[in-house]
């Protein structure tokens, strides 16, 4: 530890797992709570989990994965005592930029209902394991 | 809510606007305030809004896009009430990875008068819309 | 300034330096710690910094770039005085989809010994410059 940097006590880390959410596939949370901020993994489409069934998105289409990919997102949100409201960041990856102007519409259709000032977004385009179209991340505030 | 999270009074949460930013496509803030943290939106290098206008890079160059992004970054960071100095991270999108030493140059150049530590920052190569070459990112501590 | 957007006094922002890590590229730390959060910039697979000579990746394959990637990872959060355990979310830059099932069977044996939830993730497929296939950042909440 460098001089300049003053022992702080750490803060409690909670897990945030949402009962129905499909298991992760590597040694990650769908979200964490720490000191006051609750970062959400990494969602895609996948539908709720089914005993003994591998995960698979919901659809092929950009609208059905992308509402059940920030359904997912609400899910740890909500599961970590947070909302939407709280959230101050929007990590948008979809795969193609042919996207972009569907993927807007679906997602201010989504965000319809919110009351307080949006979350900050970025959006970038990149390759995703197949089948999948759309991933979304977020970190709140609370 | 899960038993292990305390239920915690959120705190206030800002949207950041810099008046001459080009409106966003969707429903996401250039910049968002909350908690001590101001997390700023994925920038590119449009010029400042003209009324009637659709939004259009300030040249097909890598150091004018550069340059411009980083300065809309910066306009949020202060219509917030922050500085370069705040920002913990920056996140950077290239489209070609033969861009990165040209980037690093100009970044440097634009970061020269910088007289705290640096931020953080990581830099990939991702697809973004026609005609933009880069796209940034950032994250700061008040 | 907005008038929302009350006057915090800044906190204050220290770089984080592993001693041994390669120099960074571009005008950026490897870590920040601001106000009780350590951002740790994004890592490659690159060995110990060897005077005069350049950074280089440990090897071509996905195990020693992964490890050696997860170990610049960690030795910025232990020299900003913290640890894997009090990381919330890690961001994993991966350049083939092919290597998911790896990469993950990696992770889990890296993360095998540790104690508390394991951070969020959020793994996406991007470019990276010649002769690198991982690149991974983290930010901690101490």
């Amino acid at each position: 530890m460098s001089d300049q940097t003053p022992a702080t006590p750490s803060t409690a880390k909670t897990a945030v797992t949402p009962p129905r959410q499909t298991t992760p596939p590597a040694r990650f949370s769908h979200g964490v709570r720490k000191g006051g901020l609750l970062q959400v993994a990494g969602q895609v489409g996948f539908g709720p989990a089914e005993p003994g069934q591998s995960p698979s998105p919901v659809g092929p289409g950009l609208r059905e994965q992308t509402w059940q990919t920030l359904e997912n997102v609400r899910a740890v949100l909500e599961e970590g005592g947070a909302s939407w409201e709280d959230a101050i960041m929007v990590r948008v990856y979809l795969t193609d930029t042919e996207h972009f102007a569907e993927f807007n519409a679906i997602y201010d259709e989504y965000f319809a209902g919110l009351t307080g000032p949006p979350a900050a977004r970025t959006t970038v385009y990149v390759g995703l394991p197949a089948g999948l179209i759309v991933e979304i991340d977020a970190l709140a505030v609370l």
